[in-house]
């Protein structure tokens, strides 16, 4: 059977900007290294008063067919991923659906259209259900739309609120795809959890320890499971390993806890032998207290090796530059990993035709999936077409009055007359409510 | 490669049953009439006051599992559809699947768990992602679990109250399944359209005359594009034709247009020409108004005919049985309206093996999907297996008050203390909300 996966891509980036160490800090009377270093950003992407989650995720898909030059009839499957849906019953992608009309004379009415949530990992969830479709033959020779956008807004004063973010991302699943081929085998960790819920709510409710614990858990279940299948992973195995970024600073627990799994029992844990030993095994101590002291201790020496910090410098590192600069993008943001990695890559003028990487998606309430993917010939196209940085640097800079009242226009609760920071220039609006209280789109020249 | 498809099903009621023509009916000065013959309905199903999505969902996948054997290591996915959700963004089967831990030893973290949302397609929608995760070879030998579970509630004095109702289907979705086959070929009809939506609310906003009419729009558009890949129907290749049933009075409309839509061109339109002529067709008419009427006077005959009533009688009426005594599940109405096809078939001694049933799935916002089915050699033990019957009769019988008591207890703007109208046992119920705003589950035996 052919390959399939991600053929191509494109972001669109809410376009107002919230400098953390700049505007945030001061404010909160805290020093800058808490946001750039502690949790790893220097900035938050917020939407403008006329986008939401459909102008994002319409735009973003915009940009992707108008490059690929793809009319609606080349559309088999328009799946939206998101945990910021205003509507209990009508799906996301109706609405964006129903932008993407207003610009092209066929209509999307062959194409079947949905909505998944299970916080951050839907997006994830999304493009295994469109490369299914495919794989089972139902795709006649279509291509799945798979839009991942979201506004990560949380309460004002939650220590959550220095991670917000918002933006979409739209990824086209193909036989034959230009940027990555997925992999059939997937590991799954997958439990019950109460870290982070929106009960009927706008801004979640979050357990913050408890938040980075299950998302440790729930990662090396999933690895285990992908291992269980595909086979036992080594750090060389992958060039680039994206996860899903709340914010960086998770992601460096989450990588040396990897890195520790990967290299157990292999050469790089024996090479480094003589300088932090070998891996504390359970068997080797009393108590499970005991175990858990010594292998603290190997991480704090393990993430001081060379051979750590090569691998994370290389593998690791690439994969945050996009989301420092934008915040958490929640179903979106492993996503912009995948991208920031393989930007890095163009930019530095590798070939990494071939080249593999393993990618670790997770949600709250919880679920974490493992997958591997193939990068293909066409990549390097794909990633120099993205105009990235032009969206990063085109935002306007909140100062922090401004930044309250965008997260008040946001606010569900809230009526608010907030005047428009930038100026909509050939993208979709939103223009208001209808008489159902349907909010309603326009594209603007 | 081998069949896929519906292995077991089990259903779960609301427990309380509200009678349309009897409590209904007067305390509204209507005919009860008004209710059985208009639209269709005797009764609608509610929840008791420690009833929920969760608890329906769960109680009718533990009954499928207990009945069949399974334990968690049997299942590699849990889907639920659901259009009552009261969190955006943790997902009702993990809270599903955390009940169910309770009853094993196993846990489900292997288990890859999801939510969709598109009004009442959402099931079949589940239904579909799982045939197709396993076409695509990821099931690693496991079967998926997909529920539909709803509270169909209205905003009290709405139109739609008649049509409440709340209910749960579970599904085990197999290779070599006992039920029924899937077909690979699926016909879409799905337009952006504002018909019926929950814009940050519980209840709907509806136009409801709008909604019949994109109802039968997308389903025709359904039709077409299943006849375009899987070739022209024909009213003889199915034995049953399952539709979403919102109230039987919409499926009536549906099926009139349907045959009408599958009769033309064939033997029966000749058969029926001497009677009531032949259908109108466009080209023979000088405008759209003429062309209409005359397609309105063909219908009202055909109506009529022994030809329709026969097959109507045959096809159609036995889909609506279960649908009549509990209302609207919203996505699970699709699934009943074919276990009450297939429980029709066994109770009248019918021979079903290898026929098939045409499924027409509908869900607001808008779209229809139509796919064929294949009967298995197992469907007469799954379905004696089920205590469909006991389950209605048992449901505890409110007063108007008792009624409106119940609306408000699960009305999420309401604060009630409503003592439970019905006896807990050997289920699992709703407890109470956590520090997190979470809801909590227990078993009572």
């Amino acid at each position: 059977m052919t390959a399939v996966g991600i053929d191509a891509v494109e972001i669109w980036t809410g376009k107002l900007v919230l400098d953390l160490p700049g505007t945030f800090a001061p404010v909160k009377g805290e020093e800058p290294e808490k946001y750039t270093k502690g949790i790893g950003l220097e900035a938050s992407s917020f939407p403008d008063v006329y986008e939401d989650i459909v102008t994002m995720g319409a735009n973003a898909a915009k940009r992707l067919m108008e490059r690929r030059g793809l009319t609606p009839d080349d559309i088999g499957r328009i799946d939206v991923a998101t945990e910021s849906s205003f509507d209990n019953s009508k799906p996301v992608s109706t609405y964006i659906a129903g932008c993407l009309e207003q610009l092209y004379e066929e209509d999307f009415h062959h194409a079947n259209k949905g909505e998944r949530k299970f916080a951050c990992i839907a997006g994830t969830q999304s493009l295994d259900d469109a490369y299914n479709w495919i794989k089972a033959g139902r795709n006649r020779g279509r291509s799945a739309l798979v839009i991942a956008t979201d506004t990560a807004l949380y309460e004002r004063g939650d220590p959550g609120e220095a991670t917000q973010g918002a933006g979409a991302v739209a990824m086209l699943i193909s036989e034959d795809p230009d940027l990555v081929e997925l992999s059939t085998e997937q590991g799954y960790g997958s439990a019950d959890e109460t870290d982070f819920l929106k009960p009927n709510q706008q801004f979640p409710s979050v357990d913050g320890k408890r938040s980075v614990q299950v998302y440790l858990a729930r990662m090396r279940e999933a690895l285990e499971d992908y291992e269980s299948v595909a086979g036992d992973t080594h750090p060389d195995d992958f060039e680039y390993i994206p996860f899903h970024t709340p914010f960086p600073g998770m992601v460096r627990k989450a990588a040396l806890l990897g890195y520790r799994h990967m290299t157990r029992d292999t050469d790089v844990e024996a090479a480094m032998a003589d300088e932090i030993g070998r891996q504390p095994r359970e068997a080797d101590f009393g108590s499970w207290d005991e175990f858990e002291a010594a292998i603290r201790d190997y991480m704090d020496a393990l993430k001081k090796t060379e051979s750590y910090r090569d691998w994370y410098a290389r593998a690791i590192e690439p994969t945050l530059a996009i989301s420092e600069q934008v915040g958490n993008w929640y179903t979106g943001s492993v996503h912009i990993a995948r991208i920031s990695a393989l930007k890095n890559a163009a930019e530095a003028g590798r070939s990494l035709s071939g080249d593999r990487m393993l990618v670790g998606s997770y949600g709250s309430g919880a679920q974490a999936e493992i997958h591997a993917e193939t990068v293909q010939d066409g990549w390097l196209d794909e990633i120099d077409a993205l105009n990235i940085d032009a969206q990063l640097d085109r935002r306007y800079d909140l100062s922090y009055d401004e930044y309250e009242q965008v997260h008040d226009a946001h606010n569900h609760e809230k009526e608010t007359e907030v005047e428009e920071f930038t100026a909509p220039e050939d993208e979709f609006v939103f223009t208001g409510w209808g008489r159902m209280n349907e909010r309603k789109y326009e594209y603007v020249e």
